[in-house]
Order: C-alpha cells, then structure tokens, then sequence
C-alpha cells in the first residue's frame, strides 16, 4: 500500500531534509522511527528538498507499506518516537500511482520577516532585518516575478537542471503577526521552485527595497540570456515550506 | 563607575546563569564580550541564577568599569559582539553601594503554558502540556500559595539556606497569546523565590488540577514542619525571570 503524509518541522537543527554523508537529515531521521515502526526498512519520498535552517508547514512524502489498519493511532505513535522538532500531521492512503514529487500540482512557500535587530526567542523561526525598506518598491518587484520567467538568475550555478522557466501564478507581501511579532510575509505560490530560488528571489528584493541594488538588476537577472546569479540569498530561517498540492 | 544592565536570553542553548566548570553559562558568554570591548577584565553580578533551560527578559546584573561616555552606543556595540540568543536591554549608571542582588525588592517571573501535544516551533520557548486540566482548581490553589509561607517543600533538598519563609504578593493565572500560539500564563510576584520554587510550584499545581496528585497533597506541603519536596517540577522551558524591581 502506498501512503502519503504530510509533515511539520523546525529545521534548525537538520542539514535540510535530503540525506547527507555527514549531518543529521529531516528524511533520515523520519525513515529511522518509521522503518522501526512498521518493522522493516522503508524509503521515504518527499515533494522536494529543503535546505539546512528551512522550516516546513506542510512538507509531504509517500512512502510503502503493509495495510496500515488505523491512521490516526499510527500517527499518534510516530509522533512520539520522532523528535519534538518533526510532527506528523496527518497520513492517507493514496493510489500506488501517486509519487509525492512527480504528482505535485503546485506548492506555496512563505518567508516571515520581522524588522527587528535581535529577538533571542524567534531567531531560528524568522528572519531578523532591521534595515528600513520600501513596501512599494517591494510590491512592484513582486509584481514583475509574477507569472511565466526564465529564474536562472534565482538558482544555483551548480545545477543538473537544463529548463529554468517557471511559472509563480501568485505573489503577495502582507504585514501580520508572527509568533506574536509584527513584522511581514512574502507568499509565493507555483508549479515549481528551483534550489534557492525563493531566498534568492527574496533576498534580492530586500536588497533593491533597501536601496543596496538597483531596480535594473533585477532586469538583467530576468533576461532570458543572462548568465549571471544574483548576489543576494536571503537566510533560511524566515522560509517555510508551506503547502504542496496534488489533483 | 557602577552600571546596572537589563538583559534578555533565551536558556535554550545555556547551562543556565551561573559559571559551570563544563557548559556554556550565560554569565560567562557576557563576562568575556564586556571585559573585551572595555578591555579589562570584569565580573558581572546577577539579580540571581537561572537554571538550565530558563529564560529571561528582564534579568539585571551589576558591574563595575571605567566611566562609559556613551551607553546607548556601548549597548550597540554589546550586542553585535554578543550571540544571537543573548540581548542587552538596557544599561544604566547605578551608585557604588548598588547591588543587583541585595538591592532587589521584588522579582516577578512568568510561565507559559501551551496545551498541545507537539509544536516544533515553540517548543524550547513554552511548555507544551496536554493534559486536561482544572482552571478553577488551579486559581483556588494559587490563592493558597499568595501570601506569606514556608516554601521549603518547593525548593531543592540540596541548599544552604536556613530560612524558606518567603512572600508571594501576587498570583495570577490567565488565558492569553505566546509567540502566536493560544495559551496560559502563571505569573508570580515575590520578594524572593528560591531555587526551582517557581518550576516546583507550578508543576504541582498542574499535577492536581490534572487530577494526578490530591488538593491534600498541597496543604502537607505548606505545613511548616513539611519535611517532604514535591515530586512535581515543571519543565523549564516555559519559565521567564520576567522583572527584577529596585527602589
């Protein structure tokens, strides 16, 4: 039987989700305590990567496994085996067809921000940015990444890729609370995010909205035949993989 | 000159205040950043401890230093070199018969309590308790401890201390926000607390609001020639050294 489970996690204290030679890993960590659980050694398979410091709301993975007769008890039990930092939300029984990377319709990612300069308490679960910005420049900028680009600029130099057009179908900056700070949220919602390409995305943005970069250099990365990655990656802690979405 | 610093840290990462021969201590942390920057080396003198795992956001300390033309630039310049978890609230010139600790006249701590199984986020930062519980209990039991009475029954056996008569001026349960999560918190106000007394208190008051431990278990406690500790000792994790009052 094939399952599909959604996870929350802090990934303060993880190398990211993908397993790793060295360090300790989001998906090795949940394969230990699950492998253990249904006693016999299973791989689990998520919807993508998530880098070192970057949080999940509602990462998913498939996995395989004998019937499991009651979902909710098993939940209950991985949970208590699994570090308080990794909680299962919920687990379903989907389709041997349904692969948790390949059948994702679209995922949302947000980025929480909060204009302070220190804050012992939320630094791992936000990003910290003290400088002042313009919220216009930065909703003009969100503006133009919007819709169907090439995001070479927004990635890693070192990728296996060859097609760096995507399509962002939402983006929006807001002012909220965030684990009781007033600070502001960029969601960005797509069919696809390349390695780095949200804190790339963000980072330069903070960086033209502070005025550090200007306006034409998120142009240049725009085009089509740039070559060029942007400078600017903004820190892992204030991004959270929010919610993947399958048909 | 003599000076009086606020100080706000998360204890996630700390073995509490107090130098340890082994373990990183928030005293020591902030020792050897202030004798660096003002280049002499100096020790710094708390309103009290704090232990493994607690937090503060108003803890103060005394030291001793050459005149510092400008303490808001001083204060600057503290935290850039300070960590991330620890964070200068304030420093103020103080006369040379102050003390951080003798001079204190009342202390006020807090207790976040937030009930749900599992929360990777704020988990060091409250604490997570599941358990159903009485809230009328536990006001009526809070009423009992307001006031002046031997606490020795909530402190460790391992002390020095001769006297454990120690005043509570106010108690105080309410529902409310902590770092966005829905909750309640305990706050206590005294004119001195001993070690775990706050922890051990509140860990009690659950364990009978929770139907785990009889309302007759907190009355042979109080009794002044109790020879017994509570089992019960709240995780530290939620507790906050709140404020420290001086004249």
């Amino acid at each position: 039987m094939r399952y599909l489970a959604t996870v929350s996690y802090n990934g303060t204290n993880y190398c990211g989700w993908q397993k790793q030679p060295q360090g300790l890993s989001v998906q090795m960590v949940i394969e230990d305590v699950l492998s253990g659980i249904i006693n016999q050694r299973t791989g689990i398979y998520a919807s993508g990567r998530t880098d070192a410091g970057v949080h999940a709301i509602g990462q998913t993975f498939h996995f395989d496994s004998k019937e499991i007769a009651d979902l909710s008890r098993f939940t209950y039990s991985l949970n208590l085996l699994l570090p308080s930092d990794i909680k299962i939300v919920s687990i379903k029984a989907v389709p041997a067809s349904f692969d948790a990377r390949k059948s994702v319709t679209k995922k949302e990612y947000r980025y929480f921000l909060v204009p302070r300069a220190k804050d012992p308490f939320i630094k791992n679960i936000v990003t910290l940015y003290a400088y002042p910005f313009d919220i216009k420049i930065i909703n003009e900028i969100l503006h133009k990444l919007q819709g169907f680009h090439n995001f070479k600029g927004f990635t890693s130099k070192k990728t296996d890729l060859f097609h760096f057009k995507r399509t962002i179908n939402l983006v929006e900056f807001s002012e909220g609370e965030y684990f009781g700070a007033t600070g502001f949220c960029f969601r960005f919602i797509g069919d696809g995010f390349m390695r780095y390409q949200i804190r790339m995305m963000v980072g330069t943005i903070l960086a033209i909205a502070s005025g550090k970069a200007s306006a034409a250099y998120l142009d240049q990365l725009l085009m089509s035949d740039n070559k060029e990655v942007t400078r600017y990656n903004a820190d892992p802690n204030g991004l959270y993989l929010w919610e993947v979405s399958y048909d």
